[in-house]
């Protein structure tokens, strides 16, 4: 924390002082005042260093304690989030006749998707802003990891969820002792709510748009994808968006590094949308301002039809050269097979939304076939059983006789 | 594979080379002749050390490639397998009264359960063996855990699972690109069609009970362990049994480990079952030969009414000093409420019945407050959410509305 110079309005440029409770700027109201948080790389870089961050056995998101908003000293939870694998899987690259693919397969969190690297971080925020109750509204994997680290901190946790999230997220708040409101409405509705609730109780507010530390957690796995190719940053960061709050993290984790001169270059950020609800992609494709959409997609997680980060989000795209491109649900759902069967990587529909919308970049000549690609993919296929059952199908069924299955077979 | 001496029948103590295809003793037949693999500890600690592990980047289980029957120069799939995250979660130690318990998340492996030990060992002894596919019977894990690993290998994989599996476990495994033939009938129909079946193909054999070589990946659960605390052994491990192979796994990693010199002492290792599906307690409490059970238990991955490595389990209880102990459901479904709700972990109903019997120890006086116990949950919560439901019951459910959320809070 001691590095952190501030906030900065990322629409007027406004600095402020990063006090408790202060998130948004007060000039743009909360809604397009949306912060960044700005750092001394100097100082971080008096301290640290590539190699001096290579001997660390700290392999969570805190072995980049000085690139993150939150003191030091404060508790942080058990929990073991981030440093996930980075895979280059010889069998998906040869499906998509790509040399030099890798999957960040950040499914491998502890509640299973990438949200774990902002829950994290909030529950530490909430602890030095002494507040005992955190809150969000969430289609789901915002709610079940903040539920999961308020648990191990000791924290109360109160999740609002649309009511189509998936049983398996929301089994894991209940499981993990949060209040669980189910709002009978969309995420709009949910999100809504969520702001009354939390205004009114004095919560902590999760909501990773409004509060600017949270995208700084999700920013984490920029910094990995780097360290893990030893400071060489690919040519494309492929990803899904919904709120556009981790597309905006990605590149403010890459943005980081470059200003702070560890690595040489930025790579150029694609982000992936479902047709069913696209309002970004057709922002950034047709050039306007992003109008709201309807939610008409199985990949629940990033089904917002009103983005609260419109504007980090499209940022992160256009500075860094990149694209977006929305793709149909049966690609997302071919994506999870293609996966799954290629990697022995189980993607819930968002996670691999990435992977989707990467296939159909290569094939347009957007992405050439030996360059350097991550896919991240953010959440577990566990999380959505239902709809990995309507991806793949049944088993055969046999009684237990080896003529009868021969037969089967 | 060069430490490797030969198999060893737990039964009559014969030798023999470890050549391909030799899994059982044939002097004592495939089901009593289960073999032990055997290492030279000299030839180990010739090549390397707990110093020199230590400085070792590969936070998988090839960390141990010495420890381990393979060839180092087999290709192995790039899942990360292990090195799960050993946590000391307070909340969970104060709720239990216990002032020095840990927790082994063995879900937070690629497909979420402590069976990936296995099954990566399993395809890369297939690759030696140049079998093509490779097959199993499991209530679920060890088959997905075998598909997932199979999918990153570029293997085929079938696979047995009874009626009863879950739903994410089978949507796992379909999505991994596995033939699964769900077998209408009891665990013990589908181990049996699956033998014949292995026998009738030539398919690799990823059978725990009968292939000796994948115990020895389950072993690096204690090879983990051990090196988590600096080679300072737990007074007791603490897990949940079906088959017997995990508990045997456990054992013979800290019998290595003891042989080797590298730890001072072994632990007593405790194995819980339920009430609903106990054999082997009561053959260990009864000091007695197992008897075929009943599968009445909503923990799916221990209903083994009849276990297939029943010898190796009691003696790893009994060798050690250990104890078992049986546990009905709703004391499963309470460790799984306590365990997300202290420290923000989901283990699902096998996984957290270990932590149960460890509570009821823990109130006999059996073991003691302040002892250093490790509770290993073996999968994660995310496959199982019928249960988790169960456990939990529904959200609260309301309208949009800031007023009616006021009313129902």
């Amino acid at each position: 924390m001691e590095n952190v110079l501030g906030l900065r309005c990322i629409q007027c440029g406004k600095e402020l002082a990063p006090e408790p409770g202060v998130y948004t700027c007060p000039a743009c109201g909360s809604k397009a005042g949306i912060m960044d948080v700005i750092y001394d790389y100097s100082a971080i870089n008096k301290i640290t260093s590539r190699e001096k961050l290579s001997q660390s056995k700290d392999y969570s998101i805190f072995r980049y304690l000085l690139f993150l908003p939150i003191h030091p000293e404060t508790p942080r939870p058990h929990l073991r989030v981030g440093w996930s694998p980075l895979y280059k899987p010889p069998g998906l690259g040869k499906q998509l006749g790509m040399s030099n693919l890798y999957i960040k397969d950040d499914g491998q969190n502890p509640t299973a998707s990438l949200k774990d690297r902002a829950s994290i971080i909030a529950v530490v925020k909430a602890v030095e802003e002494k507040a005992p109750t955190v809150s969000c509204s969430s289609t789901g994997n915002a709610a079940s990891s903040l539920a999961g680290s308020a648990a191990a901190m000791g924290l109360k946790s109160v999740i609002f969820v649309p009511s189509r999230a998936p049983q398996g997220k929301v089994a894991q708040l209940l499981i993990f002792g949060a209040k669980v409101i189910s709002v009978q409405g969309s995420y709009e509705d949910t999100f809504r709510l969520s702001a009354e609730a939390i205004e009114r109780f004095g919560w902590y507010n999760r909501n990773a748009a409004i509060n600017p530390y949270l995208v700084e957690g999700k920013k984490t796995v920029a910094l990995e994808i780097a360290e893990q190719f030893h400071w060489e940053v690919p040519d494309w960061v492929v990803l899904s968006v919904g709120d556009g709050c981790t597309i905006a993290g990605v590149w403010k984790g890459f943005k980081d590094l470059y200003q702070a001169g560890w690595i040489e270059r930025l790579p150029k950020i694609v982000g992936v949308q479902s047709t069913g609800c696209c309002p970004l992609v057709d922002a950034f494709l047709e050039n306007r301002p992003w109008q709201p959409a309807e939610e008409n997609t199985l990949a629940d997680s990033i089904a917002v039809g009103v983005p609260r980060n419109p504007d980090k989000a499209l940022r992160a795209v256009c500075e860094s050269g990149g694209t977006m491109i929305a793709v149909p649900d049966e690609e997302i759902l071919e994506a999870m097979r293609e996966l799954g069967r290629t990697s022995g990587i189980f993607g819930e529909p968002a996670g691999v939304t990435g992977m989707a919308g990467l296939k159909a970049l290569v094939k347009q000549g957007v992405i050439g076939a030996d360059e350097k690609v991550v896919a991240i993919v953010t959440g577990n296929g566990l999380k959505d059983v239902k709809n990995a059952i309507a991806a793949v199908g049944e088993p055969i069924k046999v009684e237990p006789s080896l003529d009868e299955l021969m037969g089967k077979l």
